[in-house]
Formats: structure tokens, sequence, C-alpha cells
């Protein structure tokens, strides 16, 4: 039977399964206004895609985030969502233009959780420049997912110079970090549960974009390849890039920036910062000539002020990641081994 | 510190967290070859994203499936997963080209389970001609999802003639459904636990995309819009756009195509057909003197030979839905209320 009745008040505190039905909660929680501060054209036209007007070569990327608190120490889930994918982009060269948004919200979560991740998504798509032009809301069992997750894919539109494919990578290449390792994760576990302790550490979230469009425009083709060591940190990015080339990479633990307040939390939490995640953090590997040049261009941003060659690629060691420790010894730095840090992004 | 221990040996029977961890295990994940099945060359290169080249317009759009159980009559989250967003790209008047796929998995999914799924991803992406360019596994802990969730996100070209807007419909317009209604829906109910019955109802899951750009080569901006009833059904689309639109929108029981034995089953479940998703089904609005000519078209393909005219757009009954009925009443069609069917897509 068709339901005429008059409509029941609703709760605006708390989201329900009902709110994810695909009618009229869906459509009254769109009515609530929390959902108000991200609108524009393409979403106010509701419909079950944007038009876009897109010409030449684009970058595509997808992220869904599961992090676990939604708050922390520097960010939320809301501005990783988007920078996170930003950042995937900048990976490929390219500055975002264009993200979907898509919620998996547990039931029972406080609306004003929700208008809080909202808004921070609003700001850091604000800052990375990026309109929100599509979304979806789903809602599931209490039990059947944990609070809310967010999932955004990116389109980007590549720099005309950029040329960032991992078979450019040879031998004699320059390794350079654009910033100091292991802030995001090191922030995370410090508030977990069971975990907590004092520190000022946080999250170094943040959207690479604008820096490595600037990057191209200077340097172009001589920056051949980019990776931002998030999950897994900068060892898992060197093996799998290690992987994929055959080559050898030779990094030095002294020159790899870390700060020292993380570098004491991870001995105290037992993690090598090494394997601990980054969210606005870049790999860059560059031509030898270049090099120095790059590292110049990268510290006068204020996000690559900490920027350092780290090692270098080498046809010896092929498919392997070497440390020279401080101490002069040579040893393989493998893949991570099981889950060190689970639901970090 | 680094973990350079031989490898332990593991399980390929179940995910762990571990599988989620960005480090060996995601990789190892990969090297399973549970994915191996959708390789191309976007996905070997492995990197943050796709590189893509595109000119013109294009449609993006993007959906979260959460739907229980994951195997149905007739379909399964996977092909569900691409057949959606694809069907939401053709809502636009687009062709879809490029998904992105995102899993969301909850640790103690067998991975048997999951190649099912990705085999079911692959034959769903060649039926619908679609590309998976790039990806992204997370795993949550136990009672933290539910299985799995999948995201899709998809990138289409939109037709040259296509003018799809709901600010173009207007009074005098037709409403034409392109097949039966409350297949999808009523197949996933009548396999819910505790509601288990004989019956050999399966989901009208299936792309449109095809059928739609042959409808645009041939009628153009005579279709004014599209839209798929999935969740909250006909009857909550339908509200949706009278209340975009401020018109009126009234349909004819008698006219509304559904099968008797889904028909019978709504019954017995205490369903309304009108409020039940479908997943391989749209509405159009098309301009009058073209009507007759679009359903003539549309039932000469194989998915639209149970296409009918339900109704007509009228400048009565502003913002409403009204329902004639078989015998002769006429009654405003609401919004759903609450949640008839929670995780039906």
């Amino acid at each position: 039977m068709p339901v005429t009745c008059p409509l029941p008040a609703l709760s605006t505190d708390i989201i329900t399964l009902g709110h994810g039905s695909g009618g009229l909660l869906t459509h009254r929680l769109l009515e609530t206004g929390v959902f108000d501060i991200l609108r524009n054209d393409w979403l106010d036209q509701q419909h079950d895609g944007a038009s876009l007007e897109l010409n030449g070569r684009v970058a595509f990327s997808t992220d869904s985030y599961v992090i676990d608190p939604l708050f922390f120490p520097g960010g939320d889930i809301g501005e990783l969502a988007v920078n996170g994918t930003v950042n995937d982009l900048a990976m490929c060269g390219a500055a975002a233009r264009y993200l979907s948004l898509s919620f998996i919200i547990e039931e029972g979560l406080p609306v004003a959780d929700l208008r809080r991740i909202i808004s921070s998504i609003h700001k850091a798509a604000g800052l990375a420049q990026v309109h929100i032009v599509t979304g979806d809301t789903k809602v599931v069992e209490r039990g059947k997912g944990d609070k809310i997750f967010i999932n955004t894919s990116g389109i980007g539109s590549i720099h005309p110079q950029a040329a960032i494919h991992h078979n450019r990578i040879a031998a004699g290449d320059v390794l350079i970090l654009s910033g100091n390792i292991a802030a995001h994760g090191t922030a995370i576990m410090s508030i977990r549960k069971g975990l907590e302790f004092e520190t000022s550490i946080r999250s170094d979230t943040a959207p690479l974009g604008a820096m490595v469009i600037r990057l191209l425009d200077r340097w172009g083709s001589r920056l051949k390849f980019l990776r931002d060591p998030t999950r897994g940190g900068l060892a898992s990015v060197l093996n799998e890039i290690a992987g994929l080339t055959r080559l050898g990479f030779q990094i030095a633990e002294e020159r790899i920036p870390v700060e020292e307040e993380v570098e004491a939390a991870c001995e105290m939490l037992g993690l090598d910062p090494l394997y601990v995640a980054n969210e606005g953090l870049f790999l860059a590997v560059v031509q030898q000539e270049a090099a120095e040049g790059f590292l110049e261009s990268l510290r006068g941003e204020e996000q690559g002020r900490h920027a350092a060659i780290i090692g270098e690629v080498t046809s010896e060691y092929g498919g392997k990641v070497i440390l020279k420790s401080r101490i002069g010894g040579r040893r393989v730095v493998g893949f991570l081994i099981g889950e060190q840090l689970p639901r970090i992004c």
C-alpha cells in the first residue's frame, strides 16, 4: 500500500537507516541542511551524475577512507578524504579539478559529527581548489559499519610537461623526499584507545597539488616519478617501485628527515618511522643533473622546507631497497610484514 | 625496527587486516592473483591513478554498494556495482568509458567470495564495455564492516545530442518506463533471512548504456530527462522530479508494467511495487510528439520489450505525484516514509 499518511517528525540528531533509503528521509537529510555548505550548480541538479567539460590528458583516482578515530590531531576523515585523493592525482602530475564524494554511514552517527566532517570536506576542497560535483549516501545497520567511511574519486588535468611513469626511472636518478616522515601515523597512534600519551604531534595531511604543478612548470619531465608514502610508509613505496623497475633503491638513514618528537614517539610505540603513514609528503625520483635544482625549488616552498635528497637509484641490488645505516652498515629494507597500523587512512 | 625476517607463510583463504596495510600483504593479495582477471595496462602501472585522454562533455558519477546479501538471484554485489554506475552515467546520456573500483572488506571475508565478486565485476565491465582503470582496497576489523562494500565511480562520454536536464521538463511531456518494475527489490527480499520463500524472481540488474545511446542517436533532445528508479523505487524518483520541477506527475496504475509473480510476491511481503528498487530500468520524460515513436524504438530493444507509457507531466498538482487507480480514483503518491528495504543496493 502506498504511504500517504502525514509525515512523522524526524530526529535530526542521529542518522537512522531511513536516511539511506533513497526515499523521504534521504531527501529530508538533504533538507536538514547538513549538505548545504557543499552546494553548487552540479549538486543542485540532484542528478545521477555531473556533466563536465574536459579536454586532454586527465588523471582518475579513487580511495576509500576508513580511518579510526574520525577526528585526530591535525585533521579528520573529511579533510583526509579530500587531500588523499587530491594527492593521488598530484602523484600523476595532475591538478585536481573534480571530486565525487560517497558516504557509508553506520546507523547512530550523530548528525553533528556528519556536519563537522562535511564542513571539513568543504574547507579542504576550497584549499585544494577542487569542486565536489557528485555524491552518494548509504546507511548500514549498527554494527555493520564503523561510524562513517568515505570514498572520494577524483579527476585532474595532467600537466602538459608531466611524464611520470615508473618505466622512466633509471640508475643514477636521485630520490628526494618533500618533507619529514611519519607524522600522520604517529599522530593517529598517539590517540588510539589504550595508547594515549602526551604529544603535540599532528598529522601532516595537506594537499600537494599546487606545489607539484609549480615543480612541473619548472622541471617538467626531469621529474620522472612521484609517489606519496601513505599506508605502509616510505619503505613500502620504495619496495613497490623497486619491484616494478627491478632496479635498486639505496637510501641513507641519516638523510631521511624526521622530526625529533616523532622519532621519539615511534620509539615509544615500537614503530619504525620508515613504515609509518604520511599524508602530506611525496617521494620524487629526479634526473641526476636536475636533482640539486629541484631540491632548491622544493625548499623554496612552505610545504617543502624540510625536503632532502635521501638516496639514489642503482643498477646493483635489483628489485631491492638498501638502507645505509647511521653507523655505516648496509641492510635490505623489506616490505612491511602484517599490519603495523590498521585503519590509518 | 625494520622487519627483515623471512616472510611468513600466508593464508590465502581468508582476508586479514594485513591485506589492507599497504605493505606486503596488500602486495601479496595482488600476487595471489585475485585481481589478475582485471589486469590491463592502466592497473598494471600500479600507480595512484590512471592517465586517460578525454575530450568534450563527460559525465562523472559515484555510488557505494552495501547490498545484503552479496549474492542474490540474478546477480551479485560485483555485477551491481558495475551496472549501477554505468546506469547512472547512462541517465546523464553518457556511454560509460572508465570505472574506478574501491573495496572496503571486513576481516574474515573468504578469498573465494572476493574472487567470485571480482570475476563478476570483470564480466559486467566487459558487457558494458567499460574499463576498470584504478582501484583501492581497505580492510576493517571484524564487526566494523559487513563482508564487503564496493564503491565504483565512473566517467562517460555524453552523447553529442543529449540535453538531459530537469529544467527542460514541461507540461504535456510523456512518462515512459523502459520495463517491468520492482524485480530487484523483490528478489532481494525473497531471500533475506527469515523471509525466504519459493520464487523464481530475479534481480533485473543490467547495463542500460548501449540502449540509451541508441535512443539518443534516434531521438536526441526530444528525450528530455532520464532517471533510474533504484532505492525508493519509481514513486520516490517521480517525487524527486516533481519537487525539482514544481510540475505535476500523473501516472495510471493500470499502465505500470509489473510481472505477475513480482506483484504477488510484493503483496505477500507487504511491499508496494511503486517503492521497490529496480536495477535495470529507467524512467524517461519525452516530448509529447515523439512519445509514440520513442516507445516503439524502446520496444524494439531486448531490454525495452516491456516498455510502456505510464503517464504525463501536467501543470496541475504542482510538485505532486498523482496516481489514477485501477478503479478510477486519484490519490497523491508520497515519498517513501522510513525504510522499506534497507541495504537494497
